[in-house]
């Protein structure tokens, strides 16, 4: 492993829940100021507002639009319930359009009461069924594997194996996967999975963040880079020797960062990003 | 798959801290009553005991002493911590011996202070040094894959075909792997790494228990079988196709049904065990 710190902000994204308790106008403006210059919005940001007015604003600061988070949840046991899933992935690659964004990453859902795999057997008809219209719209699709924790309920995708198996079915230009350390730092099959997903042409985003020893909620109590055991160099130099320079995303669920001065936080967020990531 | 229900309860081994809040004598005793024919012993239930009489009295009782739980826990940053592992692992030996079971299920351990290749090369050298006492006491030790959530402290080996390289690498005959479908449900690779673990002799004990959805406690919300999405009888019949026709250990952690009174826990315990096991 032979990798450089960060030295610079070129490369730093941050998402809107990151910094949840702020509106997507102060993230922009704050991030902006501090020289962040990528963020990727979540849905739940753009509530009430003209999508194609907040793209505008986010580049007027400076920002690069990297994805919109997230479409995805296809399965069900409820067959009307796919139907609206479809109909609100559909919604979103709309926004992701009207956003001025490219990408869009799926969170691919899963339902307890039924198999895994037929979980995923939705999850690709899903997906095969929105590939018109993100090519049409020119917004990729990124699926990103999910921790095994959530594969009752949120994916039934839980290693990047999984993923490269399910974007190299799909086969299309529109499909490829999102690599994040919080659900994958712990594959002894990491490296070589992310290795077929840059040779494949999927690798298409990195999100980071740390694993808390002990992590005390199993969704929203994430760690700052440097403050848990995720071996974050390590993965970046994979991820970069596929030859992906694209940008680092720092999306942190956390009940207590939230609970912060969100302009503290953002320092440290900017800091742990130059010291660890 | 076809799978026949369990109907009798000649299979069924109980963990004694599914019903922490009863001591050993009155697990023992419920237990048999009950019907059961199995007990795994947990290390904390033998405090302040005569292990030799615990295991007579269990005997007495009519029960199969399945397992003793748990050693392990062998990876550190600190030497000393490592020694003092080996140590107390040998004093698990013991007590297995004394008690007169003939298996150890060690959870491996993990350390977040260094990488999992380390902590996993720990884990070999502290399994290997136990080798000679394991055989002359006529102990075998399981390896049990932890679910990736505990990959931070409890255990660096996270998947089946990690357990299985393990032991096949340790190659004794006092080594093999426990197969606890809390921890390996979700993974694609689960029935091949049944396969392979049952044919190459290593199938030493299978625990079950469910998935809750929501889970609201990383450790004490496991379920009763059927209340969660685990494919249970799918995975028995995985298990039995390599052979395996050992005890079925319900081995449940839950601050909720803990609070429950134990008996009325206990035929919960059966009556779930009979209907989804």
């Amino acid at each position: 492993m032979n990798i450089s710190p960060l030295t610079d902000l070129s490369r730093l994204c941050i998402h809107t829940i990151t910094t949840k308790p702020w509106k997507i106008e102060q993230a922009a403006e704050n991030y902006s100021t501090a020289g962040v210059k990528g963020i990727t919005v979540w849905r739940d940001a753009l509530t009430g507002r003209d999508v194609k007015k907040i793209g505008d604003m986010l580049r007027n600061q400076g920002l690069n639009i990297v994805s919109l988070c997230r479409g995805g949840f296809f399965p069900s046991t409820d067959k009307n319930k796919r139907i609206a899933s479809i109909e609100d992935n559909r919604r979103a690659i709309g926004e992701a359009y009207n956003l001025g964004t490219s990408l869009i990453v799926l969170v691919c859902g899963s339902d307890p009461g039924q198999a895994l795999e037929t979980s995923r057997e939705q999850i690709f008809d899903g997906i095969s069924s929105l590939l018109p219209e993100a090519e049409a719209a020119g917004v990729r699709l990124a699926i990103e594997p999910l921790h095994p924790m959530y594969a009752d309920t949120r994916s039934a995708i839980n290693t990047i194996e999984q993923a490269n198996e399910m974007a190299e079915k799909l086969d299309s230009d529109f499909v490829g996967v999102a690599v994040d350390v919080y659900h994958l730092w712990w594959d002894p099959l990491l490296e070589k999975g992310i290795q077929r997903c840059g040779a494949n042409g999927n690798l298409l985003a990195f999100h980071i963040c740390d694993w808390k020893s002990p992590t005390t909620d199993m969704l929203n109590d994430r760690g700052l880079m440097g403050e848990g055991c995720i071996p974050l160099r390590k993965i970046r130099s994979w991820v970069e020797a596929t030859g992906f320079n694209g940008f680092i995303e720092v999306e942190i669920f956390s009940n207590e960062y939230w609970k912060l001065d969100q302009a503290i936080f953002l320092e440290k967020v900017i800091s742990a990003y130059k010291k660890y990531a």
